[in-house]
């Protein structure tokens, strides 16, 4: 394994904050459940650890879960040496935590594939070359996407976010909003974020300023309910959120709260940006308000970390995204470029690139 | 005390919900800090405890801050038989509380004047004569902002409300917002109301739920960023928010979060109304943006009901209020009538009547 060490060296050196990584024979994941407070650290030495995981959303985001699904298998090449069939399982294993997961059904099949082509005595050898590869190839998408993203940001601007879309939800440089984030930042522009705190379940106040934090990046946290009033004043620039799905018309999937922030945007002529993988862009979805969107348990937004905060007998509604139209949007921030209305058109020229 | 005794068992037997009230020979203060998880009457003899309960937010809300004013002279003329100089002198401390709440100067005003005009040994008649005249006079004004806005509101509708404008802010019916909520469902339609849980403080969650339950009406917590995508999905046909004041031109100022949901309602053709005392309507401000908003200690958003939520070292920002632009609102609720636009025109045809 000197391939995948060297790399994951590499990594390290280049300052990235990873979700997940491989050390001594074993994967290791950082617990996005109990950040900020705690920077607990998990060591893997069986697949079904990383299942699990990704399924309890210790490790989370689409990036970081497609890296864990490559990890995943390489832990099972490890595990179970010489036997392609066991892996085959454990690839199955991996893909069932998340079936929804592009990005985990994608890696874990390229990493499948080399077993299949391997020859029965370098499976391993051919495991953690296909690993090395869709780990540097993420790391490029997030710099690739970064660079044009960056390319909208002035000095001085002030840039709102949304939720937790970062390194610990990608392959460790920036994820997706805040790969142009931090892009912008590392060329030397003078920038502020305001992070909105995105109730109920917090990525904002709790993940986004941990990543800013420790970029180095200068931040506020602010409540779902104030970046209007802060646009009014002229004190936003810019808006740049990630996306959880892109319909073929543009239209925005994202943590519930972006369509607000979207709104507030337009009405006060800030240009509103999402950063988002080729990949999340579903070319078989025609429109957003298509999408049946998820409802969550009510418990997160009676009680806040645990804490009751309604009282007893109140029911609450959890719609776990919204969907923004893609008439709010001034731009898809892709790796392969940035897309602008009109999107229908403009999306398929980006995929027949 | 017959008279005060009197008035508020009938309020009781009417259904109020009060923030405060007299009961043998003491005035009674609920906890609204406590609420919604326990409720805790406090029993004051001595007007600098009326006093304390205001400064400190035990008791809050334009209307309950002027119905205290009341009933804290009335306590002083029980604790001080026969001085005038020590009534006064009470008026001075229940004043300085909150020097810039207009209901609280003109209630205790009233008293003094009351005071002022009585004969040395009629003090306490004319006090409570006065209170009592005052009490009536803000449950009157509910009912008719309550009556005014309900024809505003139709069988099935789901009503979006922001912060806590209800009766525990008022003197007992609903308040401002939740006096036309609960105008309409005592009229028989059957109507559903979401409440915004209005971070960082959770007006929303904390106290307007809880009076919607007391009341009997149907209701759903939401978080500040979820109502926009309920409005795109036809889920919410109505928004009715109080105000902490209200323009010349029209334009609204309200806790911080108000202005995002009037955008999302226009956005979205919802009709969106405040509803408030014609005194909240400040003909010396021209417009919103021209007020300094109040700016409070971050740490109402680091943390929640005491639980910290962001990493140590992270800034964060609390504007009290912000600002809806009269061109948003669908029309402005008063105990005089509903004024709409053009507001500048018909704010002053309302007090000319």
């Amino acid at each position: 394994m000197d391939n995948i060490t060297k790399l994951v060296d590499t990594f390290k050196e280049q300052g990235l904050l990873l979700p997940i990584w491989y050390e001594d024979g074993a994967i290791k994941v950082l617990d996005q459940i109990k950040l900020p407070f705690v920077e607990e650290v998990y060591t893997f030495t069986d697949v079904r650890q990383v299942a699990d995981s990704i399924r309890t959303m210790v490790l989370r985001g689409s990036g970081a879960v497609g890296c864990a699904g490559a990890y995943g298998m390489l832990l099972a090449a490890i595990q179970y040496r010489g036997g392609k069939q066991d892996i085959f399982e454990a690839a199955g294993l991996l893909k069932s935590t998340r079936p929804t997961a592009v990005n985990l059904m994608k890696t874990v099949d390229e990493v499948v594939q080399a077993v299949k082509d391997a020859p029965e005595d370098g499976i391993a050898d051919a495991v953690e070359l296909a690993v090395c590869n869709i780990l540097s190839r993420y790391l490029a998408y997030e710099h690739a996407l970064g660079e044009y993203g960056a390319d909208l940001i002035q000095d001085g601007d002030n840039i709102l976010t949304h939720c937790h879309s970062g390194a610990l939800a990608g392959s460790g440089y920036g994820g997706r909003a805040l790969s142009v984030i931090r892009k912008a930042h590392e060329q030397g522009k003078k920038i502020h974020v305001y992070s909105s705190e995105t109730r109920p379940y917090l990525q904002g106040a709790r993940i986004t300023v941990y990543e800013l934090q420790k970029f180095g990046i200068a931040h506020t946290l602010i409540t779902d309910g104030m970046s209007g009033y802060l646009m009014q004043l002229g004190k936003i620039q810019k808006a740049v959120v990630g996306s959880d799905r892109v319909a073929a018309n543009g239209d925005l999937l994202n943590k519930v709260g972006t369509y607000m922030h979207a709104v507030a945007a337009r009405e006060n002529g800030v240009p509103f940006y999402t950063a988002t993988s080729s990949h999340t862009i579903d070319l078989s979805l025609a429109r957003g308000l298509d999408i049946e969107v998820e409802y969550r348990g009510e418990q997160e937004v009676l009680s806040i970390a645990g804490h009751r905060i309604a009282p007893e007998g109140i029911r609450a509604l959890y719609p776990l995204f919204d969907v923004t139209p893609c008439r709010l949007i001034s731009g898809i921030i892709t790796e392969r470029g940035i897309v602008r209305a009109p999107y229908t058109e403009n999306i398929k020229a980006l995929f027949s690139k």
